[in-house]
């Protein structure tokens, strides 16, 4: 019925302003983000029928939390309620070289991490669904969310669907040995693997050509493709933005070059945009470019989800190289 | 070494501005506030030294709420750092009639909740000191919460101070009942309990006119003097704060009306002003007077805590009946 | 498929912050809203299934009046999209004694002024769906609006659905004697009939004691009910609001006093909370008391449509003769 | 040239948002005003051709006085341009109840308040003027500033220039005793005193009934009106304005009910509402009424001006007993 | 009687601040803005006394727009003044890369698309003038305002003017041919044409290296000079500015380097810099360095127009090569 | 009993944000600072025990101050009060490339311009102290501060504190005649001397490579060590800072590259690092690493002072020369 599922935790984010530190603050922006939560609106904006599966508190930023998922057209049917409980946030400092931005993390006990196997009818999200996507953070999140998630990759096997797996190791939910043992077993359902080359070392102990790294990891799982996004970091405001993806063969795209507003959710963007293009057109290329392009604009919108169009994913792309690809649009 | 020691919690309050509800509101301005905590601030200001006893984590969330202690001159030496805790938080919605003013509060699992009896050294914080004021939100944070609520309790009165209870029930916290048996025991060690008509109600079954029910308190737990604050409700954004004090006879006072920018924090403003004349001048009406009209002037005053000064209360105090007490200052 | 169908404009509100006039202004409060899509929003978010009607440009300010549409959990499947267009727009000073609050529109030539009737599906939006409101401010905008407005009615009327017109007169949009020549025909498939006492006059020219002119009009239509709202302003920033029910019989119900946040929408939350508990109630009784409940927190929340829940409007009518019903809720 | 010419300081003014007190700001919102400038501002925008006569610093500050005259139509071509000097400042706290807004002064050795005589050519300003208007603020800035006033007001006389007086005494600047001695010998040259209550009671020491203390400063100053503005304190939110007219007989008006947004200025809206309508239509009944229609208004709007029109004063002058005077306005 | 008068549209601008997109933002920040009103502005500031043509609604935004020309010293008085219509309103993307800024125009039907020849009495606004600039904005507005710059441009040469016009070409308002069409036979009234390399070869079909193209233009046109502007655009937020002109001889500049807070307007600003310097001086060599540095400054300045002053630009004039440029003013 | 004792101003900093000139500001962002104000917030963040010395306005502003102080744990003990006085303020424009930041000082007449020898008790403030530090502003502010000065150099120096000095030259204060004379007896009293190559020439007259001046300081002076600031200016917003210590040798560190929010304080951090590291470690390599990973920060934060931690020194110095040093922190 959709054609791509996510499973994983929305927070609510809290930036304050103007570069300030945590510490000085006087009042917080409000966003709302997650891995999976990111890949859902993008994937839907970009043209997909997609659904957000998680678990939230029944209360006021429970209710805000999925409220942002419908104003993006994301299902939000298969969202388990929780009395009593509460939503994870996060704060997040925005920073100037030489001073990187920085995540605080308050998640613990949230209503999602509470979330038990069975609590989810999974026959009734994928029946007649496309995809499944799913990242290494909601199995971190809790054992009964391993336990969660594991459920959730056999049942869109059952169902046919293709599934998407990013790796996004977070260090301060799990150690690397934690997340090997958990995740190994979640591999033999995964169709496409997307990592950066640190996670890939770290997790599964891969490291050197990024090209070489995707082929062994494909070999070693039995994946489709492996992605491997490639961020350049010149300065916290400035960078730059690539990916390949290793699959029948190599794919590799242009580098964009970035101006940063807010960095949070470039690679869940890259996968949106991999999976809409994989989903629309079937075809690698068109998956790296615009999982490339739809990253690529991220960075230049607040918050973390992309409020990107197909429209101007494809007027980035078709600008890449021109000289005037960063000339006003009247 | 201090005329007034605090122990509670303080937490972070979140408001959505200009009247948004919580599941609206796209920023939140940035507040600390704890009633003991209030407490302490209110009466330094009005020109008691005082130190402010809590739990916080080790990280710039309680950074920031010691800052905001000492911002005001309270001590903060007695505070217990906990790494990799949390501190607790509450949003605040701003209400107008017929809509109350509403608290969602998320404080489970904070730094203080898990304070163990022995982390603070209660004879270094009282010793030299003159005062002790605690409310019946500490003991409800958790069991030992209450331990180390009665711990201070007995080191006060070991060490002389005149102790200060503010009764303050939360529901959400605990029942009636436990609220009872708890706080019983505590009472032998307590000079001078504050309270609503209803709390005295709730908690220890005594209703009737507010002189009467003062007097039964008095002299169930032998209390030196025991205050009760008369909120009138007229609408959301106005009303009237009095309140009476039974101690070695019946006090009243005048009714300030009130035009409410910010509730929260009224009652600790109340018992703020009281302890500052009480242990400046050593008279109960004086006590009251005080009490009255600082917290009179915190419902003018964004925030849990009072910025008035003495200076700001007796003008209000001398003003109260002029038909130009609201007249512009220049 | 839809409890309630609603057809009408929304337009992007522009609104000075802090009282200031239009001309002083710097910045701009962006809201959503319009009769209609208010109450498809109010209706959805007390339970109801609601479906909101309208033509948008096909522009990033059509799209965010249809994500705020989504965000409530209204389908928006029935917008008819038009390219090269414009979003009506709105302008509101907050006044305060002895200045009312004022609006100006920039409405003109807007994507649904330029609606043709053919250009909704009316059977498919209404096949097994229950019921469907329009106010009198729709056939206003323009001819072919008007004429769309008699086509959605006859459909209504042959799928059976329980017909709601507000007469809502603008004169702004036209004169009274073109707002009765193009209503009259329309009040044939009209059931209930909402109201105030001056355009019950200027449009039909029926005055008198409210009860009187209600059952005046439904004898003259042939409605099923008539609802008077009736607003007592005492300032700008005060007033009153009830209702009366003409129905089988007179309902009547308490007047609730209101703090004026924000005026506006107070008329479509009434709407929205009678429609709500008439068709889930089938009881006249409860929709006054649902509407008038409703319509009073409206007041109190920022913006044009109502962010209450059904627990929000239970809580208020219970407490309404309450002394306690605006304490703070903790 | 001119139908009015004013003579006084303007200061930017520095407001904490939201009630804060100052100590606890974290931003001002920034307005400009005076009394003087206020008058001229208001009586621009009522419909008369009006200059502002000062000294301002020749930098930033004082560019951004001179612009907001400009923006509002008044002349700004007869301003004394110093180098090297400081704009004054005022620090305004907004208050509620019991709380009054207060005001902090910065004004020390502003430009103006070295003006010397000489320094602005009052032939030139008053070549073909018909009104001056001044302030007992002027006198009271320094010696210079009273030598400057006294230049002025024998200047305007020599052009028979209608002169009008607001006697405004800031307790601030000097004593009464100062105050009577420097404006005595000025009050030779006024047609039109305004005033207070308590300003002519503590400058001149007439007290009683107002329509009483006018005429006794008619007669002994030889004035042609004396208006004494009648302010009503209901809470520091709301209130009452009215005032009297005493000249070749009583003038008196209805009290219009006020919700303050901003009180500041609302003296000076009456001078310049009373000067418009007495400059058109030579008419000391029409003076009163546009003095205190254009006063209510000032109190409903942010800043130290009004932003009104005609339109605006006439429609609330109409408007002033309907029931309807507070309906919002589409 | 002005040094230069100038005609075309001003709009409100609505910014979402933070770069957000416009279909995230809750707020605009009020900008006003148009070619020839910054033109107007950038010139009165530098030292000219200039006046602003144009046609306003005469209702609270049309107000507004006159209200900034004033403050900025433009005078108003040939501004036409329509009822009952409305104001053009533009939408502002700042972008980030790869994604550039954008506009969304809302101007169709905007006052002076109305406007009418015989509407300006343009004998009056060039009587005693020296010089007129218009853009070709102006007459792609509508044929009634092609007809009023042909009006405008003939009256202009009639009283001697020296006339400037930007071509500025906008493909939104009309296709190239139509702006050849309309164009060409206006040259003959132009002393100075002010355009990109983009917009010569689109409307006119002259490419090439610029100051080819610049005397291409002369020659074709018998034009007394030609300004060719030469953005470089390294990112969205980062470029460098230059121009040359060809008059008696070509005539170079350095470039500056920039960092864009906003980039609109600087062309216009451009323009007004070479019309002060030129009007001043009477020099092309100053003309374009007065240019490029009123230029370049403008792009760190946020609005449409430019708030440098003359003292601003020599000094930007004067570092343009030393290590200090960008060291901080104290 | 304080590590560090520093003596001078602080001053009320106002902002207009999003980079406005101070012209075109509406509101203004409140920032706290002062050259010797900052070193011992930075001094004492970082982990040493500091107290500042200075003269406040008893009033609100006075009172912020202070406020600012204590919340970061610097002691306030020895601030002189003053009654009827005024803060100094100074207005910040934050430029972009080609426009320079800027600032405007309205800091005459404050209340430490006014401040006698005698009124400090320094015996008290530096009985049991092991460093002072003062900058050449404080001399600057009046003859009075400047005996002020050296009666504290002298005082230091008779409880042999360390003694630190930053020669921080202000054109606007006095010339650099004045300047010289007035600081070069105090030299003998200073330990550390720490200078831009700029002030070094212009006060004291030497120029060349910084080494070398640093060693012709050190031995005209007797100093035990020189620091020489070197900011690399690449734009407005970028740039580049390291430092040299001339000691017992040349120290010499990486330059860090820097993205600009707010460079005002650069150096004051740098003295904080650089007296932190000193006094904890005693080695001059330390210091000189301290110091520029400290200012490093600054210019990553909002406001004069800095919010850093040591962890946050410790980090950045850690990942100085890491490819990674830029990555977001989760």
């Amino acid at each position: 019925m959709y054609d791509l599922v996510t499973f994983g935790e929305a927070m609510l984010r809290l930036t304050p302003p103007n570069f300030q530190r945590l510490e000085q603050a006087t009042s917080f922006q409000i966003q709302v983000g997650g891995g999976e939560f990111n890949v859902a609106v993008g994937a839907q904006r970009l043209g997909l029928s997609t659904a957000w599966v998680s678990a939230l508190p029944n209360q006021a930023l429970g209710w805000m939390v999925r409220n942002k998922a419908r104003e993006q057209g994301v299902a939000t049917d298969h969202i388990v309620w929780h009395d009593g409980e509460r939503l994870g946030l996060y704060f997040l400092e925005q920073g100037s070289s030489p001073r990187p931005s920085s995540v605080m993390y308050d998640r613990a006990n949230s209503a999602i991490s509470n979330l038990q196997p069975g609590e989810v009818d999974w026959d009734k999200a994928f029946q007649g669904s496309r995809a499944f996507h799913v990242s290494g953070i909601t199995p971190a999140l809790s054992s009964s969310c391993a336990e969660c998630t594991m459920e959730a990759l056999q049942a869109a096997k059952k169902h046919n669907l293709f599934v998407s797996y990013d790796l996004n190791y977070r260090k301060r939910l799990w150690t690397t040995e934690e997340a090997a043992r958990c995740q190994e077993p979640m591999m033999e359902y995964v169709d496409l693997l997307i990592t950066t080359e640190d996670d890939a070392n770290d997790v599964f102990g891969h490291s050197g050509e990024p090209a070489q790294v995707a082929k062994e990891l494909n070999d070693r799982f039995g994946l489709t493709a492996c992605a491997i996004t490639l961020r350049r970091i010149d300065t916290v405001w400035t960078g730059g933005w690539t990916a390949i993806i290793m699959a029948d063969q190599l794919y590799e795209d242009i580098t964009y070059d970035l101006e940063n507003v807010d960095r949070v959710g470039g690679g869940d963007s890259f996968t949106a945009g991999c999976l809409y293009a994989w989903l629309t057109y079937g075809d690698w290329e068109q998956a790296l470019k615009w999982g490339n392009a739809h990253s690529a604009i991220k960075h230049s919108i607040p918050g973390d989800y992309n409020w990107a169009t197909a429209e101007d994913v494809k007027r980035i792309m078709a600008a890449a190289q021109s000289e005037l690809r960063f000339k006003i649009q009247r």
